[in-house]
């Protein structure tokens, strides 16, 4: 087993890990008694299945110790605001419509992909039964849209483009499973990228972005943003991939190579499909060899390089995305080194 | 087997089922190219699955002879602008956001319900499989908020309202499920009647509502159109409860006493449980007795009249709620023959 990679080592002087912690909790604190009222205001059943999905409780409605998810998405549309010059609390709504929007999208994608457990608990569909987590994700699916029901027109686009697009991502991802490991219907590396974009990119843009335009920023700002979480989207995901090969079960809480044992086609096996060792390479995964042997053979074949590069290119454009567009310094400065967070993936 | 029940007959020199089919033709040509462009923009997979589901083909694309559902509510969205003196047009982006919130929670529903065809055809999930059925729902949902993301705050709320009732409704429905048929935690039949508002009238009230919101109708017409919808609704699934026992399946399409095959709790049932008959019938229910004896003791326990009676309290009390606002005469008119069309439920 290989050591837990650093894809995007820090750089000298860069924020620590604490205060991007701080910036989280900032941000969490900001946003969730508006979260609690909008998921409170639904059906108490429905409310219980959100509330578990958000690890507020277990089932049952006792209370959890589950950490719940970082947050990154509310912290993400407070920032963009704050980075416009607007106090955070103009972005409330609409962080806490990405954060509905998320949950909702991982309580589905977990009944389509059949996942069992998510953030070492059972999911909710595992919970409670497929029919029921179905209505939970509608419910919150709901609960995002009335959120930001008033909140004009630019809000709602931002938020139906990034649902449009979520929605062709998940298609995407899905369709992939079929698709043969060579030959011309192969899955290219450009389509991976896209489905990324779409399915865990759109929502961080969407986030910043929504954030940004509820703060009254000029659609210049709110398109950088818009594109710089986009990017950090497919960062997120190339670094996802390295980790779901050779990511430390202990730190990942996801099985060793588990992304192999499901021969899911990410990033470092296509890559390693467009090398020489495409043909040994695809003979594996249609066989019943080991994951650590395909393994080997993704990261001889510079799989897992080709990733991690990916992940710095990606960065690197939400960086320079970022720069395109004049931003309040300090609020800009935190959301760098979430984005660094981000990637790094740190704990 | 009785006959075909005739709950809510039509009023001497009533206008004809004829008319009644025209008005739906005419809302169907004027909104079928906005509701197909919004289908064909999502993704192909999921557009075929949508396209199947509003009947326009069958699985693998080619084209349907189904026909498809009658088009109530986007008749009612059309209907709702002109009867606020505007032109059906300034509706069908209204239209196309309730036929696509209608199609997604059909579709979401049969997988929750375990509902295996729908018009006499295999269901999306039966046909595609859960997971794609999910995500087919998720799109249709997410092209329905698009649809109306330009169309203002008003139609969005509307739209939001009617969503949040929707999975309300769907909720207690599930729940009813498992509560006893007597004693303090039986399903009252006020619970019903909210649960049916929810369910059903919701949406319908939120189209006419939308279309007369979009055709620039003032608060109080608005409102009062949502109501009639509602109650529309409540009377429609009284209707339906009475189908769903007594109904003729040559004409339904569903099988001979299926509601009670199923031990639904519908409002014949819940009404007769209200009745010295409770006893029996509970006892009836918990056991393996036939239909058909449940039925007759439903019946001559005073079920179907109650239903009946519901029916057309409920329609009159839509009829009442058009009373109190001003209206264009014809649409006004058109508006009342389809409403009474959808209770007779003529095929």
């Amino acid at each position: 087993m290989s050591a837990l990679p650093t894809p995007v080592r820090a750089p000298e002087g860069a924020p620590s890990a604490a205060d991007v912690h701080r910036t989280l909790e900032r941000c969490r604190a900001l946003v969730a008694p508006a979260l609690r009222d909008a998921v409170a205001g639904t059906h108490p059943w429905v409310g219980e299945m959100a509330a578990y999905s958000f690890g507020w409780c277990e089932v049952g409605g006792a209370p959890s110790r589950s950490s719940g998810g970082k947050g990154v998405r509310q912290a993400l549309a407070v920032l963009g605001a704050e980075a416009s010059g607007a106090p955070g609390g103009a972005a409330v709504r609409g962080a806490v419509a990405v954060e509905l929007v998320h949950a909702f999208s991982l309580l589905h994608d977990d009944i389509m992909d059949g996942d069992e457990s998510r953030r070492r608990r059972p999911t909710v569909w595992k919970a409670y039964g497929t029919g029921p987590a179905v209505l939970a994700g509608d419910a919150l699916f709901a609960l995002a849209v009335e959120t930001l029901a008033d909140a004009g027109a630019p809000a709602m686009r931002l938020l139906s483009r990034a649902l449009r697009d979520l929605v062709h991502g998940q298609a995407d991802d899905l369709l992939f499973a079929s698709r043969p490991w060579t030959g011309p219907e192969r899955v290219r590396l450009r389509e991976y990228r896209t489905m990324a974009e779409h399915k865990t990119g759109a929502l961080l843009g969407c986030a910043v972005a929504l954030g940004a335009a509820l703060g009254g920023a000029p659609p210049a700002t709110v398109a950088a943003l818009d594109r710089a979480g986009r990017h950090l989207g497919v960062a997120f995901q190339a670094v996802d991939d390295v980790l779901g090969i050779w990511g430390d079960p202990a730190v990942t809480g996801k099985p060793v190579h588990g992304d192999l044992r499901e021969r899911k086609k990410t990033f470092p096996v296509l890559a390693a499909l467009d090398s020489p060792a495409a043909g040994r390479l695809s003979a594996l995964l249609e066989s019943s060899a080991a994951p650590s042997e395909i393994a080997d053979l993704i990261d001889r074949a510079g799989g897992r390089t080709a990733t991690l590069a990916e992940a710095r290119h990606q960065a690197a454009a939400a960086r320079a995305a970022l720069d395109t567009v004049p931003l309040a310094p300090g609020p800009a400065a935190e959301l760098r080194s979430l984005l660094d967070f981000v990637i790094r993936r740190e704990q």
